[in-house]
């Protein structure tokens, strides 16, 4: 059976075209800088990004905690929304590499008010860590698009005290396509950015993260410590290329679906599409009944992947490998094991 | 010149009874366990709050972080209100020493309802580190006094989840005095608490962690490790034990000058007390004019020495080297100074 | 101009047969558990070690520093010759992500005594560390072979003291083939063994830690943490499987040439074999003459790629991409570098 | 009944002058720079060991840890012989704290020689760490003087590099004595210095940090993070002043003392003095036989207080509180438990 998976976009696999450059990349010793495969797509993800250079990461998690520990020194305070990935789903690696005590602010959609922000700047004093970075994240994984001028603002009062701003754009292609602008355009506002070559472009594995020369210059040595120098990457680096070229306009289909999907739903009884939250590939919603384990396992009975709720909230996400027909098969099954347990 | 000095309690001086106890003591060396005055220190503090064991150690700051590194491993999330002290005010130790991320709550009096608590629990799951400590802190350091059945709720949920509990008892004693309970009753609900002899009972240095048996032999250890490993230390805990016994029942005393502060206070245009804030021996108050630098030299030319705000918010702190009249004094000083000023 | 590249083995580029597999792949979300190819790799690198289960990693070095953080608690020592990858290539990844403190002993040759192995565990002391590990590394970056019965000494002690081994078998294959044994009864001598996929086995990426499953299962979170969790890492694993079921056998051809051109390399004026470095494919030399940067540079000229020496010491490595005429050409062109330079 | 106490130099019990110091001494809230005391030892402090500014600390290990955290940024490695206390008594705190590689280096008397040091500086390379300390210690805790002269290459050459030096200097008084030198004099060879008050100067508790003032205000927030601030710590440096005012000139009575008692021990048939080890107030031997634990229990029958042996080697310490009386008491109490027991 072919399974509809629609529990993230990490599931989306390589496409022929990957695949085939994959097959044919030129490749070498990247720890040596000498993959030119990597370099290319390090040359390519910089100037999508408008920074001045690149480094492929093994993963998202990887390029957030690679960008803390760059940016910071240990026992630094690091300010970050607490819905946000770097707090909430990294396995609490901040304390462990980078020994940086992240100050959550409680923002459901990643956005705390400005004052609130510089509220949470640490004036000098013994008692108080210095405030060594902002962390910002967008597309944000509540599946809003935090608008441009937010960000600005945040650069603003960034500088205004020196500190720099970190954004994890692991979905920053989405947003951009969902504002209509260039990606380059929000990397603008942060002094370093991380982005996922998985997730809705498909790349098998890998991320980037961007910045200043000197900051990947350093970034490059806090990659080998944490293990991430890997060898002929060029491999890897063939199919985020064609993510990067190919795979960036197609995203919009998505988000269509994702709309597409989330009309269809509310049409369900006891079924509540969180309206707020359709920005990109995700649709969110709360399900009165039936059980959420039953539901899970009798998607599955028909052949399509969903997460369990977090909390009561289902989170479904389109993406490549989903098209509008499984879109309307997704809905339908909903809808149908609703009635039957009603 | 003789200061009147409501910066903090941290400011009390030993009492002649100290200083003669510390002069007397009885030492040895208390890496060796040698130290009989330690000891009786040590039995008396357990005694006290209730455990089985506790430990001398140089400051509160010291205390909490060892809870910390005592009870989790590295890598786990620790619970904690944004504005106790552990968070707000240890110059982000906790992701230095214990290596533990902290998962803070906003709640400005260090009550977050029980649901916000049971809800920051993490389930098991790849993504998540394990929830390894809840921190309570009472007396709060927001003057406030949390209650006994709060605390209770928030051991049942703990124990719930089998995850222990550290309560950060700096003022442990102003809790138990305003209450009009036990310290051990409030230490209870608590796996291990910290509570400072210095602060309102005027002890010169030291602090106490107190817990099951087991765990302060483990401690005992992570104080080493920590450089608190201190040789004649009787000489500290023969104050501390005079502190213990002697300094406790007092403390009535500065609640009650801090409430006839805050009556005298609340007269002044412009000078807004936080009623809600005054159940121990802090006022704190927010003054419209004149400017705080202002304030706080014209205080100090009157021979009174205060904080400046933190925020706009200021914090008076009554101890037992401020008398009723000093009391007076400075209430009228503020008054001079402002319609002064205006 | 195509070059020879002796600079180490980690410059093997993938086979043909790697990349058809890479192409075909079959692959699924490894953070799911649903990449298939990724779990055909580890159940096969498990049983080539002889352990319960095996986990795929982006490095060499990744897997060693997460042996070190699944083994052990911060604070612990770990007892590591101080020629091993571990302490001397690492970064110092050791205090920054398990926060344990290497005990390094010297031993060239990564083979300290038993009798100071045993010394250098610690006794339970207030101000001693918990020894936590034992790392042993073989075959050893020296270019030696570790006997099987100094590994099973080590294995022996670590029993009596109850303190587990990690083995770092960066190139175990190598050192199995040279022993004429399999490698799972080297690996049979730790709880845990780490082993590269790249390196002489040609794999463009990665590396797999091998254990009981219970480590394997502590490690995969660990894995996380550290970044490691990569999507359609199957693209990766097919490259590996073919590394393993189809590479190990001409590792001796490596070793032969490494003997040969050691043989050829000796006949050179002023040029001194480590003879007893030779067991694997590892050429070691020092150099009277010329200047290293002129070798360097006149290699480089010839098209030849070799590394400057550490301190003053010549390493070659020889690797599949390496031929026996190339290894002719080598050893002439040294031969002419020097008689042109006396 | 009185003991004779000579497992360390530790054991020392303040004397009556320290005592009166104490009753007496003028405190205040040295978190606020308040304790004249404080600030008065401070400033004699680095003046005697010819330092910008000092730091008063509640131990040893405390100063040496703090000094790490202080000089280093995490993961550097820090070159230290293995015999100091830094790497050998601190309960592995530097991976926890500061987040260094200690670089060890086998040197049973603290001094490898300039060569091995400078070949353990490490090169810039992607794969090394920074070296970022190198750590002395004198005197040193194998009980020999390290000759100034030793010292002053070590600075030499940590200037040829940029890499500032450390010195432990928990004895630095003993080792001016039996130099015949000033402390400063050896402080002279190091950036940062820390000694102990209590140990062979009797103060009861606390060590001194000294160093430029840039390194002694960033050591100061430092301490904060290390639960170091203490409140009215005059009370401890009171008693410290006159450890340093009133103590050092007599260092000299307890190395005579203790050749004294090396000299009656010599006699005693399988008793064997580490003769090259009597730079100081130790005295360390061999004894052939009885058992350990019999020879432990029957001085301590005879009132007089000794460590087993680390490994084979006993330390005797003479101390302020161990008069030449006592000495000859203690070796005919060694005699007779040897010649009852062959």
């Amino acid at each position: 059976m072919s399974w509809i998976d629609i529990r993230s976009d990490t599931v989306t696999k390589p496409t022929n075209e990957m695949r085939k450059a994959m097959y044919e990349a030129e490749v070498g010793d990247d720890v040596y800088g000498d993959d030119p495969t990597v370099n290319r797509l390090e040359n390519l993800a910089a100037e999508m990004v408008g920074k001045e250079a690149a480094l492929f990461v093994p993963s998202g998690t990887f390029g957030n905690q690679l960008a803390l520990l760059t940016h910071t020194k240990r026992g630094d305070e690091v300010i970050v929304p607490d819905s946000n990935h770097i707090f909430a789903h990294e396995v609490g690696a901040s304390a462990v590499i980078a020994s940086v005590q992240l100050r959550t602010l409680e923002a459901p959609e990643g956005m705390p008010s400005i004052e609130k922000l510089k509220a949470s700047i640490r004036d000098k004093d013994i008692h108080y860590p210095d405030t060594g970075l902002i962390c910002m994240e967008n597309a944000h994984s509540s599946g809003r698009v935090i608008p441009l001028q937010y960000l600005k603002s945040v650069k603003e009062l960034a500088r205004e005290f020196s500190i720099p701003v970190h954004l994890d754009g692991a979905r920053i292609f989405n947003a951009a396509v969902a504002l209509g602008i260039k990606a380059k355009e929000i990397a603008d506002t942060a002094d370093s950015v991380m982005f996922c070559l998985s997730k809705g472009l498909a790349a098998p594995v890998g991320s980037i993260l961007a910045g200043s020369s000197a900051f990947i210059e350093k970034a490059r040595k806090g990659r080998k410590l944490m293990g991430g120098g890997m060898r002929q990457a060029g491999v890897l680096a063939a199919a985020g290329i064609v993510a990067l070229e190919k795979m960036v306009d197609r995203l919009e289909e998505d988000h269509e679906n994702a709309r597409f999907l989330a009309e269809m739903l509310s049409e369900i009884p006891g079924l509540h599409i969180m309206e707020d939250q359709l920005d990109i590939n995700m649709v969110f919603f709360k399900l009165e009944y039936p059980d959420p384990a039953l539901v899970v396992s009798e998607m599955e009975k028909a052949g399509i992947k969903i997460n369990p709720p977090e909390g009561d909230l289902y989170r479904l996400v389109t993406n490549k490998d989903v098209t509008k027909a499984d879109i309307q098969k997704i809905a339908e099954t909903f809808k149908r094991i609703v009635s039957d347990n009603i």
